[in-house]
């Protein structure tokens, strides 16, 4: 086969969005002699502009640097295309020849390769590699990218923690996490014993109440002096809305072309801070915002996850060979394995956090939360306990 | 020698100081068989209310695991004891039969050293074991506790160009550093090429010009199309006075015992929100603050600093021997050294940042920051250059 493999990268990077680019590349380069690979610059937009990196020639050591450095190496976009663009995408792909698209990304991702599957012919092969720290696409039990920012969430919770053990007072972090608390929930994986944070963890599967958090705090200094709050960044007001929907004037709000809403500008950060200061006056307290560390800190990438990603890129070149669809990771007898599934089973749709994974407060995580936990993010560092 | 040590940690953790405490537990114990040794809970305030952990008998495995653990495994306090209070003290630790009194901390914690020497009749010794992450101690090169903040924030900016590399835009991180701006500077350590972030770096040693910010960003996004910034928390207005004073309304602005003003609220951050939309309406951008991670993020210790904080720790007990005083951490022939100096050369002084660390600018690193940084944060990761 002398075709043309495109691949491309969408959406938010991770840690090792770099591992499923590389592992595909090497993939075809393996199985597909004489093909061509080609790295489409900034996602489809890379396809619609012509803009490519050719991956056929570059030395297998230099790929693999690249696979182990985070963030998008190709460039990424958050671009949705509509008719027009899908056109002019399409278009772009025969000129160049080729047979299969593997795009890797999370949930817009994978509606963008429906949308193409959709339009295009069926002379090409549409793939979607799953990839987001938000562990939310459907038919998977996790997803590359998920550990490592797990794992960073888990050390940041614990270093607050700590932190705060020798200076009490309340921690707030905000942690990225649009429709799916899971991410947030990984705060609470490294708890050192009952005393430790997070004690409270607030995530969009249910509704955030003002008052019940600013009694939750309280209730907890009560008991442990400090405070350590997890809070996803897309947690929900009591009527449906995204909490911050509920904090900012309309025209202020602003979306990205998939309809996203901007949940990461200081406003529910500051909101946080007000309720505090008004609920518990004079007590010290700060509300930070994890931000993009999760999603690529250079320091704590996961190599579970790295050798996850870098598979489910190659096993992506072995669904192009099968005429398309998205590459799911699933656990069997306590093992990761690939599958190949419909992309209609994963496109545009999200992933919610199994109702049983909280206690019933909604606060805490329950045994099968933990136990979850405990599988794909276990404890890393032994820490001393401290005296205080 | 019979008598008890007194060992005590102030101000804010860090990723080393419980190596510093253990380092002189471990040497007390080595030196003073039949010594006690003592470990007052929350600094001063531990000693002021006969709170001890007795360190005499744990076992050494046991205190090397505490020595790994970042954060003040006996607490820390922010209290500046007045006369009252340090009588109190020094009540205490006669009581006691207290020989020396090890107290690890920055300035205000020498401050406090030097308080009680001349406050006691010179039976005690008072030693200041160095710790901050400010990194600005007179008499010190480097200070314990900075090297592994500096790695966070050199890894995190490194982290957070390579996301913007990907995903273009505007990204604003504040980093701590209330009056020195070694902290924010070595943000620029492990910058890739010419082309890497942080772009612009603001310390508390130049005057910042919120005019002068929005033109330098808009420069940056037209040369690179991103544009990473790096900022310190004690950032200084034209005025000489902090940035956040001069947002923030008088009565609201918090101080500590020590008149620290709190630079930690989200106000700063929100004013560089308002900045940018203001400045360049329509951009992508992000503001967040790095917080407490730079301090001890488990993931991201530094050996060399753990090994020089212990080394810190164990000297200490020898400068008590000598009556007491402060432990500097120097540098000579390229190898740090440890040096015994008088306390008043260090108590409550701030060594800034030296003049020729930055460029005309003073937004970026001239040749003597690159090689302080070169020599104390050299690169740690392999890094891959991406292809946008």
């Amino acid at each position: 086969m002398a075709g043309t493999f495109v691949i491309a990268q969408g959406g938010g990077p991770t840690a090792v969005i770099n591992q499923t680019m590389v592992g595909a590349a090497l993939e075809v380069r393996k199985r597909h002699p004489g093909a061509k690979v080609l790295g489409a610059l900034h996602g489809v937009r890379g396809i619609r502009d012509g803009n490519y990196v050719d991956l056929t020639e570059i030395p297998e050591a230099e790929l693999r640097r690249i696979a182990g450095t985070p963030s998008a190496a190709l460039g990424s976009t958050r671009d949705k295309p509509d008719a027009a663009y899908c056109e002019v995408v399409l278009k772009g792909l025969q000129k160049i020849d080729t047979q299969a698209f593997i795009y890797i990304g999370g949930n817009d991702t994978s509606g963008t390769q429906q949308i193409l599957t959709d339009a295009s012919g069926g002379k090409i092969a549409f793939v979607h590699a799953p990839k987001t720290i938000d562990n939310d696409l459907e038919e998977n039990d996790h997803t590359p990218g998920f550990i490592s920012a797990a794992e960073y969430v888990a050390g940041a919770f614990l270093t607050a923690d700590l932190d705060f053990r020798a200076l009490p007072g309340i921690y707030v972090a905000i942690v990225m996490g649009r429709h799916a608390g899971f991410l947030t929930a990984a705060s609470a994986a490294w708890r050192i014993d009952g005393e430790s944070g997070p004690h409270l963890i607030y995530v969009p599967e249910r509704a955030f109440s003002p008052k019940q958090f600013v009694d939750d705090v309280k209730r907890t200094l009560a008991k442990h002096k400090r405070c350590i709050v997890a809070v996803s960044e897309g947690v929900t007001a009591e009527d449906g809305r995204a909490l911050v929907e509920t904090l900012v004037p309309a025209e202020k709000l602003e979306r990205d072309a998939h309809g996203n809403l901007k949940l990461s500008g200081g406003d529910l950060g500051m909101a946080f801070e007000h309720a505090l200061k008004e609920g518990l006056p004079g007590a010290r307290a700060r509300v930070d915002a994890l931000g993009y560390m999760p999603r690529g800190f250079v320091g704590a990438i996961s190599k579970v996850d790295q050798q996850e990603a870098f598979d489910a890129g190659a096993f992506a070149v072995a669904v192009a060979g099968e005429g398309g669809g998205s590459v799911a990771l699933q656990v069997e007898n306590g093992k990761t394995v690939l599958r190949k599934v419909p992309l209609i089973n994963v496109a545009g749709k999200t992933r919610h956090m199994p109702e049983d994974f909280l206690d019933a407060a909604g606060t805490g995580l329950a045994p099968a939360g933990k136990a979850y936990f405990e599988r794909l993010v276990p404890k890393k560092y032994d820490v001393g306990k401290p005296f205080v």
